[in-house]
């Protein structure tokens, strides 16, 4: 902490670092981008002319090493989490890291074991939660306005497949994209995800065939508390980012729909029309960004439980295994079986 | 035909059989109910103080015998069709039965094969499909404004679960409830079922336990063409009858929701509130009563297939069959097991 | 009363004499068709092919004479209004009249006293008032959901103006389409209108100006109780048949929208899409027009009071009238310079 | 400028200062605040807590001896204005002036003159000329796609009525509340306003009767083109700020309604339930106020015209002046009597 603010080190400024950095400068009290690191110098070069920040290195490491810096915010590839993970908790940071904490079950199981002896926090960039709608739904849910939670409907699919490196990399459909459901299942459910069947089809692009992988599924989930839930996920939505959830309980429903840039209708001869959704999940999502780092400083700040934490992340990417072997061997399979 | 009115039997006018003689008596040009039969006197005496109709006998083969009688209507139990329709059928008559044609495969596929050989038409009656809404989602993927169909999505849940002698005998929720998702996913789809998983529990009312029922349901379903869908089900939905639609395709999505008695919104201190779904089913589907019926009589009147025949009565007798041997066994069950 | 049935005469089978004949003889409970009358001989023709009725004639003062007729409901063009409904109380037979009674306040105030001289009820036929949307908002405003209503908002666009000879007839803009909107305005608001002021333009077709007519209009009502309203007019919606009313007070606020023939919603590249309003009055107002005369059975039947009465008749007509001075000498009216 | 960015001075730093301080520091590039100026010295602590501003004043006309500072952001009170903008502009500054730029017309009119002559611009806050979704209407009737347009309706219903002393200097509800309602209906128009007529009332609270003012209000207005509109206002709408306009023209029609917080919709047995719209005038302009400042530093940046002038400042004014005339005398009122 220096002048009554939580000094933060971000860990690669890409795409979703510079959200990070531009939310921490400039719309949340109480916290400072103290230094920033990434192998890329265009990428420093771009975020230094942008914020005034102290300290800029192409090594992540150097951030480590100083001694002001309280926490860092990790949005590196996956593949180096687990590395940066450990190194920074052995320097005592406080760590928000961007989903999947890794691909690897053992691996996440070992970063938690190690946060927890060094005793710092890890929280888990499952932005979502802090969607105003999806915490909506949450509220609600918790607060017993459906009653017992009996079925929960998830939908989501992306405006367009990402490019082929990207999905060769991503783990799978499970991994990459349903695991933000799988958490959004579990946080809105208030109980984990005992086994699931996922049936998946490539019915988009061929791509996803050869590289072993699907680009529809639907998944069934069983929860532990008895109740029941359905994703259907795709990776080309043409008309936007369709985004919704729906829980079904003994006294009543709750659902929000997507977001859309205005709410404008148009009638003329042809019909009634309206905007589409949102196209892109940096719009999309532009409030759960900066809920999720406000929430994240806050807990370091008041030293309370992260809201999302390592655990949180090990059970999505659990569920997301099973649900890739379920897919592959055409049968339920129990979490369980993965962990 | 008489006076340009096909004459029309109707068979046991209990609850549906009174909306089908309402209907043809008022509403449908070109139909006019000859006969009714009923073993409850009182029922008969109920549609007669309200419709002038010639003739009416306790005994549903004396209509049988009526050489001016066409076609007719058959609204007795399910366990009494099979032998109904073998009559009627022998007698030359036309027939529109209410679903389900009966619980078990071989003896649809035998009422098939009679009617097939005796040159008369069977329909049967899953009205749904003559909602105005789901022939509009119908129409829609029909001419490819959703492209190529990749999901489905159906929500039907019933706002209140039936007496527990009408459980008993229903032959479970997946055939008696889900059966008319079933028919709607081959309608809108315009594929064949061919695997389905369905994922069933007791969450409701510890009555379906009792049975061997279930009142809470996830079935996923494989395509033919590839495509994919899911339905969940319950018995009791506190807020009303929830019956909603989507197809999502490569070029789109088109869903429908609940009908409502009005559309006003009302806004006070305490939040912005509408009217709940329609509560019963003679509300929410009286429209589609109306049009299968006059589809019948226009398709009988102008020696035309009817549209929704003996083999769709059939198909979603095996996928019902098929998902409660899922739901039993924990497994994706082929529908080709069950024929 | 024959059977228990209350014995309708019906004058004038046009279009909406024809819709009532239909009502009466299928869908209301209590009553029935016992003559029909139209200078028209096809018109007859057509009903009688359509519906048994016992009795026709080419003048309505032979139904008049029918001892057994109860009731008639007048369908004839409103210049014949005055003449038969003073001829149809001095023979004892309750009226039901459509809109408007008469163009003339003074023609209407005597009709309204002949009628009470002879003891008979008359009904004006106002259907408006019995749409279930409509009907809720005035439910939901008596029952003091919004509070003391403070304004009242409708909009009420016809989606094309008529042929040039009805408007020549019409009595001008405030009299044929208005007319309905004031009698809203006084039904919702449970007030009285006391001062008007309209502005009228033509924007839509020229053919308004050469008949001394508007098309596009805009009016202020003042209300006894101290609210406001503002009713918005044109003769002409691309879209459909715009009929919407908002109700605002002290405790909230309740409005209704357009009825459409379904409640699809269709995503594609191009957007959000959904169905237009209805086109057409007599598919928009169809369960009003069935409402309004189960509702005239009902009265006569029970012997209660009709729910929209002559003062209503002429209350609306009044206003009208204020209506078109307020638009032509540019200046507020009040009602009672009119009456 | 300074290291590219304009330098902006604020002169008030009360409820909408800090909006705009807010605003530029971190969310506009290419602007930055040099200078702060407010008599009370906690407002400006305040600022200098949260942003810092290289410098402060308690007199504003210090900032405007800076000769590095290109434009000033004038927030404070109206009666204030005049001096301020002649001062601002006498120094060569551009400027940002709150609306209204002044009670009085001729005022405006010799603000406007000093401006030209200075050749520097002045833009006025007219913000929700920058809301998403008026934008989107501004931009649809701008296309033509509801063809020329008809009529005008605008809904401005503000949460709760503002306190006594803020009402008696406020100058009336047509020039504190109805002002931004013309403003905006000369915007989506596209024409002038050449007459009005006001009709106002006391229904909310008796406050305003103390003080010669009104809480309720319905204006027409008569455009240039022919095009007529209507506004309704309360200074009391218990379920939040009531904010929606529709065009409606020769081939269609656009509206927008209200933004809430969140799109949530829960169904219990007693409902239908979604959130009531934003309550705060900060949070539901929050993007306007964004939008407003962008483009008034776009434009002095590229020497470009700012999107809302004087004339603007001026015709909402005289628009809001004609319609409080007509309120009092009950008739319409040309806005060129007032000029």
């Amino acid at each position: 902490m220096r002048d009554g603010n939580i000094q933060i080190g971000v860990l690669g400024v890409g795409r979703i670092g510079k959200i990070h950095v531009e939310n921490l400068a400039n719309r949340i009290p109480g916290a400072a981008v103290a230094a920033v690191s990434d192998v890329l110098p265009d990428e420093l070069a771009a975020i230094n002319a942008k914020f005034d920040i102290p300290k800029a290195y192409s090594d992540y490491r150097q951030i480590l090493e100083l001694s002001d810096v309280d926490a860092v915010v990790i949005c590196m590839p996956t593949n180096l989490h687990c590395e940066a993970i450990m190194a920074a908790a052995a320097a005592g940071k406080h760590i928000f890291c961007e989903k999947p904490v890794d691909l690897s079950i053992e691996k996440i199981a070992r970063i938690n074991a190690a946060v927890q002896e060094c005793g710092i926090q890890l929280m888990v960039g499952f932005n979502r939660r802090f969607d105003p709608n999806f915490l909506k739904v949450h509220e609600m849910v918790n607060s017993g306005k459906v009653g017992t939670p009996h079925v929960l409907k998830i939908t989501s699919r992306d405006p367009s497949p990402p490019p082929e490196d990207y999905i060769r990399a991503s783990g799978g459909i499970f991994l990459d994209m349903t695991i933000h459901d799988f958490d959004m299942a579990r946080y809105l459910m208030g109980s984990d995800v005992t086994e699931v069947y996922a049936r998946a089809n490539v019915l988009v692009d061929r791509v996803f065939e050869k590289v072993g992988d699907w680009d529809t599924a639907i998944t069934t989930l069983a929860f532990q508390n008895g109740a029941l839930g359905t994703i259907d996920n795709s990776r080309k939505a043409v008309y936007g980012y369709d985004q919704r959830v729906e829980v079904f309980g003994s006294e009543g429903m709750v659902a929000v729909k997507n977001n859309s840039p205005d709410n404008h209708v148009h009638l003329d001869r042809a019909g009634t029309h309206a905007s589409l959704p949102l196209n892109f999940f940096m719009e999309r999502y532009s409030e759960s960004y900066l809920g999720e780092m406000k929430a994240f400083v806050n807990s370091i700040r008041e030293n309370k439980p992260v809201p999302v934490n390592g655990n949180d992340g090990l059970m999505a990417v659990a569920i997301g295994l099973a649900a890739a072997k379920s897919a592959k061997e055409n049968r339920p399979v129990k979490v369980s079986e993965i962990q």
